[in-house]
């Protein structure tokens, strides 16, 4: 083994995704001397495998949907025809021109970029084994934990990469399969059902929870659901993998549900039971740093119990989104260069599914609401009564506010249809500064837009809807 | 002439456009004795012939874009071919569809409906002559008059409905013109102008400020008036209509741009050069009520000089937007049932341009904020540096934000891109509130959304951007 260079750093991330690569710029901007190991391509699974290439894909389905509906408004077009390979192979170039976008920032940054897989021999240590030659250990600090998170397996059905997928085989497939089942209707199981139901594969969801996007609002969910269903896709909720079994033809799934056992046979499987934190290998079990069911116990500004080790992101728990990642990202680093101290304000977290319908969502649920205690007061508004969704021809889908009654505080904000995950920053926005219905009603909403459902659902909160 | 028969109102509302059949909605729901008087189509310009149906219009001309491009993402289809006629007819039953939705909800509210035309004998009266037999008498405690405004004539080119266009004429075309001419380059030209040229009409614009979209911030309107000319608009700015003639063969222009003269030819042109208030023929000059070029004077809560004849809307003046005629409507009404009392608070208000590039701001222009002296901090970002608009494949555009540098104060923001209209109501509640560049720092917007763009041109004020 060759002896390592050592070098010297304020702050060194560990992982290249969305929390990491953020950490890192952030940490550079402040004047730190900044290093981030990423073990396989910047930008982490977000970038790579994860948000950015499902929306080039989607953003095709929804052009396929454009175009079939282009006659309705007087536009005549022949039927699409999708070359499948080049509708993947321009999400993976997508893909690549962020990846090395976060390259050139880091680079532009001054922040030492050293690709190979990651160790803390000790703490206040980063050895990096890899491709670049000799092993690197890089003395730090600080050290931030922000290695994400990967796809669950279920022991029964192993992904194989062929029929077998994790939605990484599903972002890279040869070519498009005639039938998908996929297990899990979160946001990603969800995505892949409505993008690979819009090109033609007949899909059939199966979820273990009485609901699809069952961390979404429940009325949400049962729109979601129903909207997809009249696009052709097939859902088991409430439903139960027993057995998975790759054949020569297929996948051969048997799921319960309701007490029956049925048959289910695809092309392939996509299998989204969740995600797993990545801390093996790492050597966190040299340090004090507490893991708990594979994810890393944090306290305010993303402290571990070893002193100078953090952790942000996925790797320390749901929800792993890599906006609250980032987040995290920043306040952990302006926490270490001194910029604030004290207990850590929470902000508001939204939630976003870019299938179609797309949905969106931040605080709380109706149902944890009224959990709670208290009186909640709850406005609905249907894009029925917009004028923009009805002149785009897109009126399927409503807006949903929850406040409590005793205060006007908006408690939580629930949208579904076009636009949805572009229009629930304005409710993050209102959540974070604890706006009240009163303030939320006071604000000029312009017209015609959608986001006016917005400004509606809060008036119906209070009897003064004036479009329903 | 047949006796009027007379009826008692708390509230009479004269013109049933956005102003004034929100008016209506809201003095009925607060238990007020309502009606609303309609020369015409309820719903009035913006419904019939404005924001609603030029959004149906330009929704069409962005499926062709999305069509033309479809290619890009692995999409193969046809050159689309445009049913002119159909297309307009579609846009029609828009606003058809929003008219009878309009009549459904006032009559739903108890609003008495009356179609005719409408004047002031006096005072606590309206008198309305239509097709609905003999004239009615209203006598109104209160009279809210929200009859709008109409496209101002140029006497050298009088619209005559088929060479000299109104934007009436516009939004009913018989044939897509081989050629446009379009006078005025605020909202309303510049959507038609984008309108038509994505349909394939060679269209001029002349516009006589020295910029296009006057109102929007210089950068915007650099940026538009670059994105449409690349998209095959020609653009004459500081440039003055000297002469207009209507010939056999099409519309004869004379322009004078930088002292020299030019000459224009088209099959049509579109005057588009601003809107005149409604006034006339309602009597105003038997009441106290003040009339200033066109327009009616106001004071707070729409109060005009004659007590119990309130204003609003666009005939009380600029910015003439359907969401201020909207909300002066609510706070009329609200005062006029004794909710509000007190100055009234002014709310900012957002202005939107549909065309593509779409565009949307609110607060001040950068300009404005550096003429009203002290230190403005302003942050830009690009949509190239943005995620979602990468993977969606529009990344023209940017985003950008005026801070006070003392304060923090967010004074104005301003967008050009995808979905810049449905972006801007976040920054507009953000101006409502007050929010400082710290709260707006803290938000969490999701990923991977065209809002982080937001974020990040806030943080670019304040030198922190990321992604650049």
């Amino acid at each position: 083994m060759m002896a390592a260079q050592t070098q010297d750093f304020d702050v060194v991330v560990i992982g290249g995704g969305p929390g990491g690569y953020v950490a890192a710029l952030r940490a550079a901007q402040l004047g730190l001397r900044t290093a981030l190991v990423e073990r396989e391509s910047l930008g982490g699974i977000c970038l790579n495998w994860g948000c950015i290439p499902t929306k080039a894909l989607l953003h095709a389905a929804d052009t396929l949907r454009r175009i079939r509906h282009a006659g309705a408004l007087g536009i005549t077009v022949s039927a699409p025809e999708v070359d499948f390979g080049k509708l993947v192979a321009r999400s993976r170039q997508v893909s690549q021109r962020l990846n090395r976008g976060v390259a050139h920032l880091l680079g532009k940054a001054g922040v030492g970029v050293f690709m190979g897989t990651a160790s803390i021999p000790a703490a206040g240590q980063v050895r990096v084994a890899g491709a670049q030659g000799r092993p690197q250990l890089l003395r730090a600090a600080r050290t931030i934990v922000a290695t994400g998170a990967r796809a669950r397996e279920l022991p029964m059905l192993p992904f194989d990469g062929d029929r077998v997928w994790s939605y990484r085989d599903a972002l890279s497939a040869r070519s498009l399969p005639r039938s998908l089942a996929v297990v899990g209707a979160g946001a990603i199981g969800m995505e892949f059902a409505s993008f690979y139901a819009a090109l033609g594969t007949e899909v059939t969801v199966v979820e273990a929870a009485p609901r699809v996007l069952p961390a979404s609002d429940e009325e949400v969910s049962a729109f979601v659901q129903q909207a997809m269903a009249r696009d052709g896709v097939r859902f088991l909720v409430g439903a139960r993998l027993q057995q998975g079994q790759v054949r020569a033809d297929g996948v051969h799934l048997t799921v319960e549900q309701g007490g029956a056992a049925q048959q289910l046979q695809a092309e392939r499987v996509l299998v989204a039971v969740g995600l797993a934190g990545n801390v093996d290998g790492l050597g966190l079990e040299r340090t004090r740093v507490a893991v708990e069911q594979g994810l890393i116990r944090v306290a305010d500004w993303g402290a571990t119990a070893e002193p100078g080790i953090h952790a942000i992101g996925d790797v320390t728990g749901a929800p792993m989104l890599a906006h609250k990642a980032s987040h995290e990202a920043i306040a952990c680093v302006e926490h270490i260069a001194g910029l604030r101290q004290g207990a850590q304000h929470r902000a508001p977290i939204p939630a976003c599914v870019y299938g179609h319908p797309q949905s969106a969502g931040v605080g709380l649920t109706e149902a944890q609401a009224r959990q709670r205690g208290g009186e909640v007061r709850v406005g609905r508004f249907p894009l029925e009564g917009n004028g923009k969704a009805i002149a785009i021809d897109e009126a399927a889908g409503f807006v949903k506010t929850v406040f409590d009654a005793a205060t006007g505080e908006l408690l939580g904000a629930h949208l579904v249809g076009p636009e949805a995950t572009e229009l629930v920053h304005g409710y993050t926005l209102a959540a974070t500064l604890e706006t009240t219905e009163a303030e939320l009603m006071e604000t000029v909403f312009p017209h015609p837009t959608l986001s006016e459902a917005m400004h509606e659902a809060v008036l119906a909160a209070y009897g003064r809807a004036l479009h329903i």
